[in-house]
């Protein structure tokens, strides 16, 4: 018998590391739906992203697809092991419909020859990018689609 | 003598309606340094939009970077006359280098060429789109850089 507390499910360990270290998620509203190094979803509800027109604010949307990003990339690089640093280099975000009601930012994996191609690159300069591509979903619309391209360094 | 209120100033306006109808540039403390058709300044606290590693958020600078520019041509189209009604259609933010303290997103007027033909647009079809470039700075450096397509559509 283990005095560990048991671990938290990954979702619940997720939202609080982003609401921990990055406030602005908090204020977004945004919760962890699916925290898998396959699949990240992000939920935010309108209520506090709202915009002049009654539906969500492009910056809101972009925001979470950023983290959704961002967490799929911090929860692949778990799976590798090792300290990490991740930073987004770009990102480009097209705004397809307008979003309505709550919204949620899928992201999931790479192509799994992008993702080698990131790993042979981490393993000859410390460091490699890597793209990954999100949805931005409401009312089963989507909403926007997104294109980040991030970097991951391996920390000594 | 009026009785009119004093008209606030530009700045002041634009702060209020931001805060009044898209409640997260409240979040992100977002202030209006600068409001003219010319040129907007929004600028926005480090605490506020930190990240895990002690710099500014990338889903906070965009952001502030999407409403400076939704800011410039909601001026711009005042100036203008009439009812509009202005969303952005897509986004690409370069993120050149971590934002190290507050930092500022200046949205600076489009070519007059641009303008032109944005207003030949919506002459023709009652609603234009124009391209909008702005920059995010930190203690002097530029943090990112942003280019923003956003539609404008004249109300009856």
């Amino acid at each position: 018998m283990s005095d560990a507390a048991p671990r938290p499910a990954p979702e619940v360990a997720l939202q609080r590391y982003l609401h921990a270290h990055m406030p602005i998620s908090g204020h977004l509203g945004a919760t962890v739906a699916e925290a898998t190094p396959d699949r990240v979803r992000l939920v935010a509800p309108l209520g506090a992203n709202v915009n002049h027109r009654g539906t969500a604010f492009g910056g809101s949307i972009s925001a979470l697809a950023i983290l959704a990003g961002w967490s799929l990339l911090h929860l692949r690089l778990q799976a590798v092991g090792g300290s990490w640093r991740i930073v987004i280099q770009r990102n480009t975000v097209e705004y397809l419909a307008p979003a309505e009601s709550d919204f949620e930012a899928e992201c999931a994996a790479p192509d799994p020859g992008e993702w080698e191609r990131f790993l042979a690159m981490v393993e000859v300069r410390g460091r490699g990018r890597v793209d990954l591509a999100a949805r931005v979903l409401s009312n089963g619309v989507v909403a926007a689609t997104f294109a980040g391209r991030y970097v991951a360094m391996r920390l000594p």
